[in-house]
């Protein structure tokens, strides 16, 4: 998941974004300080929506059959709660119940509105943001 | 202001985030495919993102006192319209009212709140996103 990041995405691969759980369903990945410093020295608030952002891209591409559908981006809500001083880890969940009725819509209709939500924390658990997201799943060649 | 953004936020300016326009209460910056590409070719979201984001603290500094004052980011919500598929362009503004306001409410109380909108658009003038934030002026020390 980490080399397809890379490739597909090189610019969140140069900020240090990286994958370190991915289950259906479940994503949580990391990004570091250095090289992403703002005016204060905590970390630069794109890189934290950023590092929110590609989880759940992830979380689709790992949720969802990634051989017909990708993932978009439509809104997203970002509400910053405390600067990051280290490493952020960043977190994003969908339930059985809303991935199964996020299949049948897709399927059914060839895309698929969904919501995601993304928890970031820095190493001692403290939270530095939240973000809150509306995605779409398309079907390839549509 | 752009070796300002080199050097403060050097991730932004590993964007090719750069600054075209600046005046109290207006800045334009633009920012370029090449690098910034998701998996589908056009414009990684993150990355539009930020060039709404810098904008904005460059508004800041330049339209309020840098020597006193230094802007955080609190909230923003970003609405993506279409893809990127070159060069974006990302435009900020606020009004005379609203700088006196800040100004005198910063003057008060060693911060101020205040509300930017950002317009990004494509070189044809679509719009390819926008976005509402919430910044606050902070004075150095408080």
């Amino acid at each position: 998941m980490n080399a397809g990041i890379e490739h597909m995405v090189p610019v969140a691969h140069r900020m240090g974004i990286r994958i370190i759980e991915v289950l259906p369903g479940r994503v949580v990945g990391e990004v570091g300080l250095e090289g992403n410093t703002n005016h204060l020295g905590t970390m630069y608030a794109g890189v934290i929506f950023s590092a929110a952002e590609i989880i759940g891209g992830v979380l689709s591409i790992a949720t969802f059959d990634a051989e017909r559908f990708y993932p978009i981006v439509k809104t997203v809500r970002i509400r910053y709660r405390r600067p990051a001083t280290g490493t952020v880890r960043a977190a994003t969940w969908l339930d059985t119940a809303t991935i199964a009725s996020v299949r049948e819509e897709a399927t059914a209709n060839a895309k698929a509105d969904f919501a995601l939500d993304a928890l970031l924390t820095d190493e001692s658990g403290e939270v530095i943001a939240t973000t809150q997201a509306d995605y779409q799943l398309v079907r390839h060649g549509s």
